[in-house]
């Protein structure tokens, strides 16, 4: 028997999460519910339908987890909830100043359906907060460092095509290796958000535009890149096509903490990811936790659950005996 | 209320624990118990008894987490399902070939007694094999790595120690950098044993002993060392405790895998360790393994867990809308 998942909404993320359960045979794909028209929606997997998002909930007895593959500002935080009356549900909400409101929301309507749901699945929030969790539960006072990159921020892009002038645009957030060193060296430095990162913009301008006037409103614009060493590149569609096609992400999460009666011995902890494909990488997050959640749910364990709730073998389709045997 | 905690066995580990415990306000160190005689061991913590290991059980009633500090060779296949009996137990048997069959016993006899054991924490296993766990889950189909080092392997300076004219010596595991890059560049090399690590040795000869004899008795010691490329080099006592004395440790744990419809895109998952003292760090774990341990225990999950079965927020101090605030 094999779970049966459904994705609501088929952008990058869903696409991610078609593939993923590809590669975990325990799990097959039931359906795929768009807002678009169904017919322009064409998926990978062959045999599985696609309905239009208002029928989701008809079809509720079809799917063992709904994943919610919407955007964190404004779909994630009606649909969650909504859809945890109906299904057990996995979502990546991001934004991590509103994860307490959005997990009491799920919280309430999972708990009172029956339902089980999990919040924040991803790899920040995600694996880089269980990375912080256990380091910090390993060490206690430490001091956490998070530096995320070489990777294609989509909102500083979007930042970008929105001036005037510019026609296509690609942004990475680059960590800046000396700050690296300084944290793995257990110095603890202070460190500011310019020493931390920097930012590098491939930009294509609309023909005839003032490129001098598009950089300096880059570099200038606040909260974007005011407070960062930001480089501009000016290149041709083409060469954007060709060699900024991709959306590699990344990171690393670094914990250095003393033990010892008087704190004579240092200890570093990271964990890092190098990713070729961010929403990729993301939807496989998913989908292992989607199999928790299912397995949660079969045990009546209900309401919402984040990363931190969720004992690690669920995440797993080998039995606890494998586990010790293999990978302990 | 804080956890209170007992230590059995005060070597390097136990005192460990006893300064892991002090980084801890919610634990205290409830007693030592010993099987050397009391009065030959001084301890760090004020106002604490130092008891015989006969006395342990008859003091159960004041210790909430029994920590078993013994060795994984005799000790702790005997101790760990004894005192399961009377206590909550944690310990860091890493025998990793023989986990099944210890699990099994330490299972029986806390599931008899109501009582909730915890195994093999510390690193390897413990830390390690988390990340093998989650990277497992979240990357099927991938490549799993595990280099250790730089750091002193007890065992392997122990088998020098027994060769005739050596007066004592230190043994450090070395990962080979290139090795590393390799399985970083994602190109799943098949690695011999030599290519992955080298290790070094710092050997203090008695007075006149044939020093080309020694070393070649080492490097081409089966299992121990003919499989590696092994430096020896020859120091005085006085350099060995200078320079040596330490028992740093440390490894990384790499895990590579493709995502996407056709196994387009490359992720590589990287956790590494660089610690000052390994017992003090294995002991970090363990503590943060009996909190869990008494929670659960307090919930009435009782028998044998491992790393794998039990949620991170139990192992930390802060509330789960804590954790959700600040850690995800």
């Amino acid at each position: 028997m094999t779970i049966k998942i459904g994705i609501l909404g088929y952008g990058n993320l869903g696409r991610g999460v078609e593939c993923a359960i590809k590669h975990n045979p325990d799990m097959e794909l039931a359906a795929v519910f768009t807002r678009r028209d169904p017919e322009d929606v064409h998926i990978l997997t062959e045999n599985v339908p696609v309905y239009p998002a208002a029928e989701a909930i008809d079809r509720k007895d079809d799917i063992d987890v709904l994943i919610l593959c919407g955007g964190s500002a404004t779909d994630l935080p009606k649909q969650t909830p909504e859809y945890a009356k109906y299904f057990n549900v996995v979502d990546s909400f991001d934004t991590h100043a509103r994860i307490p409101e959005h997990f009491e929301a799920v919280d309430k309507a999972a708990g009172e359906s029956g339902h089980t749901g999990l919040i924040s699945a991803g790899w920040d929030p995600g694996m880089f907060s269980l990375s912080r969790m256990y380091a910090n539960a390993v060490l206690p006072g430490g001091h956490d460092y998070t530096f995320w990159g070489r990777g294609v921020s989509q909102g500083h892009s979007d930042a970008i095509r929105r001036i005037d002038g510019v026609k296509d645009a690609r942004q990475y957030t680059i960590p800046v290796e000396s700050a690296l060193e300084a944290v793995r060296s257990g110095s603890d430095p202070e460190l500011t958000t310019r020493q931390k990162h920097t930012r590098e913009c491939f930009v294509v301008a609309e023909e005839g535009a003032d490129l001098a006037r598009i950089e300096k409103e880059i570099v200038t614009m606040p909260n974007y890149f005011a407070d960062y060493d930001t480089t501009v590149h000016f290149i041709s569609q083409e060469e954007l096509n060709r060699d900024h096609r991709g959306i590699p992400h990344g990171g690393f999460v670094i914990r250095t903490g003393k033990t010892g009666w008087n704190d004579e011995n240092s200890h570093v902890i990271e964990y890092s990811l190098k990713l070729d494909s961010n929403p990729e990488f993301t939807a496989s997050v998913i989908v292992a936790y989607a199999r928790a959640v299912y397995r949660l749910n079969q045990e009546g364990q209900k309401g919402c659950k984040t990363v931190f709730d969720i004992a690690p073998a669920y995440l797993s389709p080998e039995s606890g005996e494998e586990l010790r045997k293999y990978l302990l």
